[in-house]
């Protein structure tokens, strides 16, 4: 294989930065951190099989493995600056991995971030990337700061990427719209970047909005009362799920649509809604933290509602 | 698999630092970069098979997963400071785990070297980490900077860790100081960091000598004169691999030692040796650089001497 070839050619399409000292080719990259920010930095792997279906374009592929990436990012209320990533492949492939370079810089450009290393070695397709972003001290979005009497608020709509899964799994018709959430998620980089310093915790959704909402309860001690019938849905969600039980347990329970949940003072709903406009994506409370554990669900008549799982824990996803 | 509680035990191991401001257990982690500094950012992935023999002990995997990475920071001269883990196993396994993270952990420990994240996912087994860590800036020891006339030097000695993987190939018995060459690599940090500001070029010895020496020479415009006699040899090579044609195989084509390759100014020889005296490594010089392009190797006769390989492309290892 022509790995160098094919180094070079992604490395002449990643984003120039200023900040890059040295990128992609040496033993490591060099960077220039901004003076006065603290660094964030999240890793993920995704694996063939488990994280997406083995079949799945490679551009997705490479998108979603830098989405899942820059939405931690987005949830400590980071601005994203450099990625790298490692490969693993069974047979070189250069048009295959061209294509997923394609992708996973697509989504690079689209924040301004830059490939700056990584490797490619031989094994089960499989990708690691690895983010690094910046942000002022002492406002990052914690799991460990939602208070008792904060709203609890979702990004977006939730369900999209469960529903396409769901429908995948069952060899049936995946509506666009649905597969586009799962393949190619929005991290929301920009409102969680205003976010920080507002709000008082933030999560990305990816295990699922009880699971991940259940890690900031725990992490700030604290409980939560949601609103089941609140929790947003897209209209192809609405269309391809029409049973609103069904509908329910794919927002509350499914994961991978990389939205954002998050706790704020009541105090501060206007600026996060100007936060959100400003961002271009819909931000809607659905709850509320009070003091305790756990999360109580009910449903527009206030009657309780039993959650379908416990969402996924990483062990147990795909 | 109580997934948290494992993930907690590693953290309460992890070296502190003043510069975490926040470590694993969140969506990203939080560090604060020495001010005035560049940082270095390098990223290799394990897998199972390929790097590894599968039935290596978990303490070795986690060791050499962190290793690899540590001596690419070395091969800049920069000093590590943080790093991740992605970990893909195929079952949970939390006695496993807990062991490899123990072996990087006991590397990270002797060199200050936090774990501040990562994830774990289900997968074939594969290990990912990436290291950050800083050097003043233009200090870096990057492949491109060689200079005709300069001397090349190695660090250590070459050939033990691919002594090793021969005779384990082989099903023969495999002497415990040529294992741990191979399984336990010391990356060359106090070293490489003396070397920044002092050499032209560095590389880590990771796919080969001649194969990473090439490196340095494309990137540098240059060519190389190889004295295969001066290339240093442990004792234990010396008595497991008698023969010296059979040897200086393994010397010059033999990946995985993670030594350092380096090139500098004849003028500074003295300053090399002491500095790797304090390092308490050995430095030996192997040859020299010229103008020109590949590189010539020659005996001790001063007679051409061809090289049994082109050494390691990232696809063709294991």
């Amino acid at each position: 294989m022509a790995e160098f070839d094919l180094i070079d050619r992604i490395r002449r399409r990643a984003v120039v930065r200023d900040d890059v000292a040295l990128g992609i080719g040496d033993d490591a990259a060099l960077l220039r951190p901004p003076p006065g920010r603290e660094l964030a930095v999240a890793t993920d792997a995704l694996n063939a099989g488990v994280h997406f279906p083995a079949d799945t374009a490679p551009e997705a592929i490479g998108w979603k493995a830098l989405a899942v990436n820059l939405s931690d990012l987005a949830a400590m209320g980071a601005t994203p600056a450099w990625c790298t990533l490692s490969l693993s492949l069974p047979e070189p492939d250069p048009a295959w991995v061209e294509a997923l370079a394609e992708g996973l810089l697509a989504l690079a450009a689209r924040h301004g971030v830059s490939l700056v290393g990584g490797d490619t070695t031989r094994g089960p397709l499989s990708l690691c990337v690895t983010a690094i972003g910046h942000v002022a001290p002492g406002r990052a979005l914690r799991r460990d700061g939602a208070r008792d009497g904060d709203d609890i608020w979702v990004s977006g709509t939730l369900g999209d990427a469960a529903a396409a899964l769901q429908a995948w799994e069952r060899s049936a018709p995946v509506p666009e719209a649905l597969r586009e959430r799962l393949e190619r998620p929005s991290p929301r980089i920009a409102l969680g970047a205003a976010l920080a310093g507002r709000a008082h915790a933030a999560i990305d959704v990816s295990d699922g909005l009880l699971a991940d909402l259940g890690h900031v309860l725990r992490a700030s001690g604290v409980g939560a009362e949601l609103a089941v019938d609140a929790l947003p849905a897209s209209d192809a969600l609405r269309a391809a799920v029409p049973v609103p039980q069904a509908r329910r347990a794919l927002q509350a329970g499914g994961g991978d649509d990389y939205e954002l949940c998050f706790t704020a003072p009541a105090g501060v709903r206007a600026g996060i809604e100007a936060a959100a406009r400003e961002a271009g994506v819909a931000a809607t409370r659905i709850g509320r933290i009070v003091a305790g554990e756990g999360i109580a669900c009910r449903d527009a008549d206030g009657a309780p509602w039993q959650p379908p799982g416990a969402g996924y824990e990483h062990f147990g996803r795909g």
